[in-house]
């Protein structure tokens, strides 16, 4: 309860607006509590802010089948995550407290690079896997702040298969064009 | 000297953490004379964190030339924006504060589709104009917030012509190709 209330405050207020008494307030249990299982709030943030999905099960996902589909298949995977309610909590709480939180972008780091995008990159041959992780990371994390937490329009209300079709070429691109040829080469 | 304060705090602490008072102490001033100034740490915000560049200028310097070369000028002219220590404290400022506060995001709106990419991607002629300005929008948003902020590596490291490369076919895809296609067509 505590946890489910923490994660559904961190996503709608943001890291540094979310308090301690708010989440007990929430969770309808005394402070004292949620002091006692958690501590600081920067624990309460780190136990309850996970992936919603098994990062080895998308890495899997994205890494099967043929090299030159694998753009196409992140970006659905993604949008995929995206429109699940709880899904988009947690990943829109874990991208603005990294904003403002040293210990949120820790997270965000070993999520792209160690967890999800570099294991893909890696799998799919291509040189430099960690900055294709990198570039990947930055457009996924730059399209949850513009459709889910700015609400630019109409980007915030366009269809997500539209925005994965957008999107495909690009994390192809990433993982395994040529970075340095200034041109798409997929 | 308090606007110069304000700028540099927000860029560094972000908008949550950063308060009146604390800018007063930076700009060697009485509180009061903050709230005198500028009311509130909203009003504060909006006034201090302008873009470091004319918009115009940098809507005119990649919309002239060859329509194929736009998404490389743009990454260039980003990348060069980004290099300059004033331009890349108040751009991360913006973002920072834009991931959490709505004020913020509403100036961060207006930026992206009304006075720099909306106006770049109108000029190049494509569909879509405003779906392709926010889809630029939300990749450099991305760059800024993993390279800068998040700063996560190699990303934060790499030359910023090698970033540039990177993204300038991300950019042209976004500004000038066939989004609905799912394969790049610039």
């Amino acid at each position: 309860m505590i946890a489910a209330a923490a994660g559904r405050l961190f996503a709608e207020l943001g890291y540094d607006r979310t308090s301690m008494r708010a989440v007990a307030a929430a969770a309808a249990v005394d402070p004292a509590l949620v002091a006692h299982y958690f501590g600081s709030k920067q624990r309460l943030f780190v136990s309850v802010v996970k992936l919603p999905v098994d990062p080895e099960l998308i890495v899997a996902q994205v890494v099967l089948g043929e090299r030159g589909g694998a753009g196409e298949r992140l970006a659905r995977t993604v949008l995929g995550v995206l429109e699940d309610p709880a899904g988009l909590a947690r990943i829109t709480g874990m991208v603005r407290a990294a904003a403002s939180e040293p210990e949120a972008a820790a997270l965000l780091r070993k999520l792209i690079t160690r967890d999800l995008y570099g294991p893909i990159a890696r799998a799919l041959g291509g040189d430099q896997p960690d900055l294709r992780a990198n570039l990947v990371g930055s457009q996924i994390v730059g399209l949850v702040l513009a459709r889910h937490v700015v609400q630019i329009e109409p980007l915030a209300s366009v269809e997500p298969d539209a925005v994965a079709r957008a999107l495909a070429p690009v994390l192809q691109h990433y993982l395994t064009g040529d970075l340095a040829s200034g041109t798409i080469t997929l």
